[in-house]
């Protein structure tokens, strides 16, 4: 019954890469503890780098800084 | 001071299942462990079909083969 | 597929009083949104009282206050 | 390594207001924890006043009633 | 920089599984995003069987009927 | 109305610690947006330090290199 919560900031996850994650993180549940696939949620959750920070700034600015 | 968040799928939640289920859990808080109403909170998030994920796949590919 | 996660303060919380949150928040998802039972989970979590504020004061000091 | 969650109303909060509560959420780990900026995130969850729900009733109606 | 927060049951999560999960859930955001470790958190919640409900009942319960 | 969620490991947070976390929290939801704090809410999460991964290590075994 496991529940994974992922938080990314919103730079262009693609299709592909969602389902990528989705699958990793539920054969990671069924690999090191057994867990049922059809019981095992994945939520992506995608925030603007606006609401993002991390050292006091924003990734909005420090994607501009680099 | 209950803090609820339920999320959910973001497939046509109406107005009036919003205020349903804001209405439904707060109930549930006073009835069930004599919450305060004015201190409980509920907060609900819709999900995109993208980034659910069950049983190793996306909810939107779920629904594709219903 | 819902996730409802119901924070409260752990204040003897009784094992009748947890499964009836988990029931209520269960039927809710069904009766509202007309989800499946068999997906939808309910976790709760207990937060000790010095680790829950609201007006600035822990709820333990509150709870000295009444 | 803290990891903070502001969840507010989407009441137009503007990007100086985000920045600050940035950058004093960050401020308060170093001062009171002594930890790491550089570890420390924060990440604010913008919710629509139909999905918040506080005393039985949606934010939205809420402040229609003020 | 993602968060990501991975909810079981606490029934026995050992230490060695507990690290496969971190490394796990971190390789996954390197190989499929491209993030850097070093800002990469991974949280475990292990949540007490009597407070995660599926299908209106606790898992204490479903245990039991196992 | 806002909720705020803040995760620390749980390496010796004192409660004069946790009120100024809660206090500040609350004056930066006050100060910055205008909040009322009757209905802000802080609420703080020990995590163990075998349960919190950054940079594919337990910060059990950062602790131990460190």
């Amino acid at each position: 019954m496991p529940y994974i919560n992922v938080k990314v900031t919103n730079e262009g996850v693609t299709q592909e890469q969602k389902q990528a994650i989705i699958e990793g993180c539920t054969k990671l549940m069924v690999d090191v503890l057994d867990k049922d696939p059809a019981t095992t949620f994945v939520v992506i959750d995608e925030i603007d780098t606006d609401n993002w920070g991390i050292g006091f700034d924003q990734v909005t600015q420090l994607r501009k800084n680099q």
